[in-house]
C-alpha cells in the first residue's frame, strides 16, 4: 500500500452461518480524496464488535443492514490526514465510523475529535466508548442493582462483560462472571475483581454457577444466549431482571434449533418469578452519555474500573479476527491495529 | 343438604392435565361451629379463576400449592350466619377466601364487609375484586399505555381481558381482543366497546389480528400462551411491552411441547425490537388498591366499564364448571352460586 492506495473489506455476500473468506473480501482501491468540507481520514484501530454480525444479514434488526458490495460498518479512531473542513486539522486523532477501511471521506458528521493526553485513544472504542456505555446503560436503567443482590454476566471477559461487573460491584452487588476459558476465568477474578468466575465449557458448570449464586441471582446480564441462558434460569429468584444485551451464541444460527419447546416454560417462569425481561441498545440511552462519560472517567481515575483489550496487528487480519470474536478467541475488547499510532 | 350438614370440594391427588372427578371430590361433613373470636359463614358465591389450576400442583409457584387432602382454595362472598366476634353480626355480607366449601369458620382475618347497596355483591369477585384489579395493575404499571398506542388482549372476553380492553379505550389507546368463539367476539365489540375482536380458531386468524393492527401492536396483555402467543410476536412493534399475566393454554400441559426451539428466537426479537417482558401477580401491586377502587368506582358509575358475569347455579356443578373455565366454555366472569342470595 502507498499513497495513492487505499484498501476496504467490503460484504461480497450474506453469510450462511460463520463468515467466511468468500463473504468478506479485501480489494485495494484508489486513494479517496476529499472535496470541498470534507477531510481524508486514516484508520488507526478499528473496533470488532458482536453486532457487526447481526448487519450482515437482508433481515430486518435495529439498525438497517449492509448490502452486498457495501464496505461492513464499525468504529474507528482515526488520524486526520487533510482537512478543507473548519474545526479539522492534520494530526487530529478523532472517534469516526469509518468502518472496514483503511482510509476514508468524511464531512465531519458523528466525528468527534479525541484527547490522547486523556486517555488512550483505543479506550474510545472500548471502556470509554460504545462498549463500555452498553454495560453502564444497560446495568443501571434495566437491570436496577441494589445493594447486597446477586448480578450474573454471560461473556464476562469481554469488552460490555468485564465491565458490567465491576460496575455492579462499586453498587454494592456480588458479581458473578461466565466465561468459556480458564484463562478468561482468571482475568475475570484478578484483573476485574468479579467475586466468582465460571467456565461454562465445565462439565459440572449448572453445579459451580450454583454454588457461585448461594442467594440466587437477581440480575442476568445477557450476552450468550443457548446453553448459559438455561443454567441461569433455574437460578433466577423473583422478581429477577433480564437486561437482553446481546446473544452470541445464536448469531450464526442458520435453522430454528431442536425442540422441544422451552418458550412456554420459559413464560411460565416469567409469570411465577415475575421476571422483567428486557432487550435494550445502548443508542436508545443517549440521555445518559453525559452521566456514563463523568462517571466512567471517575471510576478509571480511582482504580475502581479496570479494561482489557485484544489489539490485532493488521488490517488484512480482521476477518479471522472477527470470526475469532464469534466463537471467544478474544481477550477482552477486540481492536485491529490498522495503521501507526502516532500517540504511543 | 340440612343445616347440620356442610359441604366441600378438596383435592384428591394432583391432576395430570385436565382435572378430573378423581382429582377433585365433593364430600358432606358436619356443620363447622364457630368458637370464641370466630364466626361461622355460609357461601353465596364462589369465584373460579384460572389460578387455582396452579394450586393443584406440588411445583413452586408464586403461592404455595395445596396438598392432597386439603380444601380448594378460592375467593368467596358469604353472609354471616353467627358471630363471635367484634364487628361482624349475623346478616353481614362479606368477602372472604373460604375456598370450595358451603360453609367455614373464621376468624375475621382478611375479611371484609359488602355494601350490597353500594354494588351488586358478584361484583366483589369480579370488576371491582381480584380480576378488575389484575386488569388495572397489569396494564397500567406494567403496559404503561399511551394515547393512540394499540393494546392486544388474549381471553378477552374473560373476568380480566374484558377490563383491560376497556381501561385501554380509557387511557385513548386501540384495543383489540382475541376470543376462542364467535358470540365471545361479539360481545367483546358490543358489550365492551373494543375497536376490534378476533376469533384465534379461525383459519385466517393471523391475517385477520395483522389486519386489525394496522399500525402494529405496542402492548400485549397476555392470558393465553400458546399460539395466540406466537401470532402476536411478529407485529410487536419496537419498544412493545409485554405484561404477562397468565398462560391458561399451558395449565394443563404435562410435559415441554414439541419443537423446534423457539426460545432463542423470542430472545432475538426480544433484543432487536427491545421489547419488556413482566410476569406481575395482582398482589405484588397491592400500594395501588386504593387508586383501583376509586377509578373504578367511577368509571362504572359513568358507565365507561361494563362487566360481564356467567353465574353457574349449585354448588354440586363447581368442577365441571371449572373445566368449562380451562377450555373457555364460560361467557365472562365465572362465578358459582352456592347458596341463596338475600341481596337479590
Amino acid at each position: 500500500m502507498d499513497a495513492t492506495t487505499a484498501q476496504r473489506i467490503y460484504l461480497v455476500r450474506y453469510p450462511d452461518g460463520m463468515p467466511t473468506d468468500a463473504d468478506l473480501k479485501l480489494e485495494s482501491m484508489p486513494m479517496p480524496r476529499p472535496g470541498a468540507d470534507e477531510m481524508l481520514l486514516r484508520t488507526i484501530y478499528l473496533s470488532l464488535d458482536p453486532y457487526m454480525r447481526g448487519r450482515m444479514s437482508p433481515a430486518k434488526s435495529y439498525a438497517k443492514g449492509i448490502k452486498p458490495g457495501d464496505t461492513m460498518v464499525g468504529a474507528t479512531v482515526s488520524e486526520v490526514m487533510e482537512s478543507n473542513l473548519d474545526g479539522f486539522a492534520p494530526g487530529d486523532i478523532v472517534l469516526s465510523y469509518d468502518g472496514w477501511q483503511t482510509h476514508a471521506v468524511s464531512n465531519g458528521k458523528g466525528v468527534v475529535k479525541l484527547d490522547p493526553k486523556a486517555a488512550p485513544i483505543t479506550t474510545a472504542l472500548g471502556v470509554l466508548g460504545m462498549p463500555g456505555f452498553t454495560a453502564y446503560a444497560g446495568l443501571l436503567e434495566h437491570g436496577r442493582p441494589r445493594e447486597g443482590e446477586t448480578v450474573v454476566v454471560s461473556a464476562a471477559s469481554g469488552a460490555v462483560g468485564q465491565i458490567v461487573g465491576q460496575i455492579a460491584r462499586i453498587k454494592g452487588c456480588r458479581a458473578i462472571g461466565i466465561a468459556g476459558a480458564d484463562d478468561k476465568c482468571r482475568m475475570i477474578l484478578d484483573e476485574f475483581g468479579f467475586d466468582a468466575a465460571v467456565n461454562y465449557k465445565d462439565a459440572d458448570f449448572r453445579d459451580r454457577l450454583a454454588e457461585a449464586c448461594p442467594k440466587g441471582v437477581d440480575i442476568y446480564f445477557e450476552n450468550v444466549g443457548g446453553d448459559v441462558f438455561r443454567a441461569v434460569l433455574p437460578l433466577l429468584n423473583d422478581f429477577a431482571r433480564i437486561p437482553v444485551c446481546g446473544r452470541i451464541a445464536h448469531y450464526n444460527d442458520t435453522t430454528l434449533p431442536e425442540g422441544p419447546d422451552r418458550l412456554p416454560q420459559f413464560m411460565g417462569m416469567v409469570l411465577t418469578k415475575r421476571l422483567s425481561v428486557r432487550g435494550f441498545i445502548q443508542f436508545d440511552h443517549l440521555d445518559l452519555l453525559p452521566d456514563f462519560r463523568r462517571d466512567m472517567a471517575a471510576w478509571i481515575r480511582d482504580g475502581k474500573v479496570r479494561y482489557r483489550e485484544d489489539i490485532v496487528d493488521g488490517f488484512e487480519n480482521t476477518v479471522e479476527a472477527f470470526r475469532g470474536l464469534l466463537t471467544g478467541r478474544n481477550r477482552g475488547k477486540l481492536i485491529v491495529k490498522v495503521g501507526d499510532d502516532p500517540t504511543r
